[in-house]
């Protein structure tokens, strides 16, 4: 999507290859939302380093990254022996994989690279048939939001206030992102809409990275704090509710997602406000049977204690002065914290899922699971 | 209630006389959690510049603090002249005033001891009854969170986990506090139990004062995100809910308290987990009709948009080196934010009131208006 750099408006991927130079260039995320970089891996180990030190984040901008990492690894091989060359490809393979160990997707992105490489002849052919398969899917990824973009983009009707929560933005994806996706189409589409972005404590993706997002593409927006949902709820101040997941289970439609959905899902079914979730079909699992089942991660509580930002200059201007981030503790220094990282929305809580192909209701996943793409 | 000094526990008011010196003894709250301080208001402009500057805050708190700063001003004064004393008194009056224009509490707390200085006759007598009134206001204060406590400490039985919003705690009274008093009397009755502190963005008061407050006392607690309360619930880890309030509807007994509330009770009431508000008498509004009709305050958007601490040190043991507390920018630097400070509460999510008289269903306020001191 559009970064605004001197005033002018570039259209960047969170990840791409720089084919010259055998480089990944990545946003370098952990500057954001206070300054934009751009940073440039040169080679496999530097691109599992940027992996495993969230330079980039989200599961579908990671799962590129290191398809990408996997073709420029093979790139950096010389000569012609085969087997030789696939003893460097399986090493670049578990470099990349140990980056984030408990991460599937990035798995999966490079077992499809690989299986493509297989129908290459000499070392060469497969490295080029490497550069192409990255690029396919991170091209086939950015597809899938145009597409959750395209059906979700309905949903928004001139001069509607939406909600989002946490950042499942173009910034967590190749591109364009998944509940972002239906904002961007619909603003392309020239409607006129406002968004407030919960900040999404503890560590306030919606305050910084979806803002962000919003700003640079121009799109009205608030930052509201996670409890002043209900209220503008209940004032009438918010007719929609979209958000990303990290797991929709395809048996029962029920939603994992960043802690605090669960909530705003139960608000805006106290209120008759209809409550989407977007997704690419790779969040969907096919597998599990209950929803308390999922794995709830406790995180390091010292999310909860403090708070990441700049110093604060005295806003004479909306231009922030950009100084080095720094953490501060906002909590009492004696006590502790609890930090579930993700909470589970019952399927009775969600109006609609906004796939690639199509919305669906949250029931309906299981029906047209071959479609979808469960395995037989 | 106590607090931790050199690992010894001493007992505080938030606000005390030193008649001695006709000083006002003040917690400097603007450095709590990070620091604690007591500091001594030596004349009538001075306490009033501690309202202002809020180095005290909470409606109970500052009704007590100036009754006593109208007493220190009426005994600044020399001499035997009654008219001349009560133009002075009356010059007392108004700096207090117009130190906290918005609150009524420090309004009627002046006025009681005023009424009661007109019995007496000479300059002294009037000086020495300002003072006895000053002191009879502030123990009435903490006579009704006491009262408060012993109603409260029932609903807590042993090894309940109970969620609090923001702070209504000692810091915010005289003694004691109104949400935390049932917490604080159930522990004098030597039961265990646990608590969770919502952080209560923006402002953090859960984290920060109501934290503190507990880890004084030594009662188990951990602090919690906003967004986490509802995950908690539905896994069953929360049995009791018991916030403060701003303002209580005696007609209808809606209830008007710091933003989040509202979603708070809205989540206690989908898991049938019962919430109670602590109230002092002087919180029930009884003329207006309905809840929509208060005024919700919009607060500065700075408040949201960043984040206020000490530097953060690895914390290598619990307690944490105390520095200078910053302001830190989290959210997106050309973003904006909406910052309403308060919510309203429907009478059908309240479980019970409870009042320094007994508990009461909201709907009974108004039936025991004339118990509870509503106007005839």
């Amino acid at each position: 999507m559009n970064v605004l750099l001197n005033g002018r408006s570039r259209h960047f991927r969170t990840v791409e290859f720089d084919g010259r130079r055998n480089a990944v260039r990545l946003i370098e995320q952990r500057l954001l939302p206070h300054c934009f970089k751009i940073v440039a891996a040169r080679d496999h180990q530097a691109t599992a380093a940027a992996i495993r030190d969230m330079v980039v984040r989200g599961a579908p901008a990671i799962a590129a990254t290191a398809a990408y990492g996997l073709a420029q690894g093979a790139n950096e091989f010389r000569g012609r022996d085969r087997a030789r060359f696939e003893r460097h490809v399986s090493a670049v393979f578990a470099t990349l994989q140990q980056a984030r160990p408990t991460a599937v997707d990035p798995v999966n992105a490079m077992r499809e690279v690989l299986g493509q490489m297989r129908t290459g002849g000499t070392v060469r052919e497969q490295q080029d048939i490497a550069m192409r398969a990255a690029q396919a899917f991170a091209d086939r990824s950015v597809a899938e939001c145009e597409a959750i973009g395209r059906h979700g983009a309905v949903l928004i009707r001139e001069g509607m206030r939406v909600l989002t929560h946490c950042n499942a933005g173009w910034l967590a994806c190749v591109d364009i992102g998944t509940a972002t996706a239906p904002l961007y189409a619909a603003q392309a589409a020239g409607r006129q809409f406002h968004v407030f972005c919960d900040e999404t404590r503890p560590r306030c993706q919606g305050a910084s990275l979806t803002a962000w997002e919003l700003a640079q593409q121009g799109i009205p927006h608030d930052i509201i704090a996670d409890n002043a949902a209900g209220h503008l709820m209940q004032r009438g101040e918010i007719d929609l509710v979209i958000t990303g997941s990290d797991r929709v289970l395809g048996r029962t439609g029920e939603v994992a997602n960043k802690i605090g959905t669960y909530t705003k899902a139960v608000l805006a079914h106290r209120h008759g406000i209809p409550f989407y979730v977007a997704i690419p079909l790779s969040t969907i699992d096919w597998e599990l049977v209950r929803g308390f089942d999922i794995p709830i991660e406790e995180r390091d509580e010292a999310e909860v204690l403090g708070a990441w930002g700049v110093a604060w200059a005295p806003a004479r201007s909306r231009r922030q002065r950009i100084t080095r981030p720094v953490r501060v503790r906002i909590a009492n220094p004696t006590s502790r914290a609890r930090n579930p990282g993700f909470d589970v929305t019952p399927a009775d809580l969600v109006t609609g899922i906004i796939t690639p192909l199509g919305i669906l209701k949250p029931g309906e996943l299981w029906t047209h699971r071959q479609r979808l793409g469960a395995p037989a």
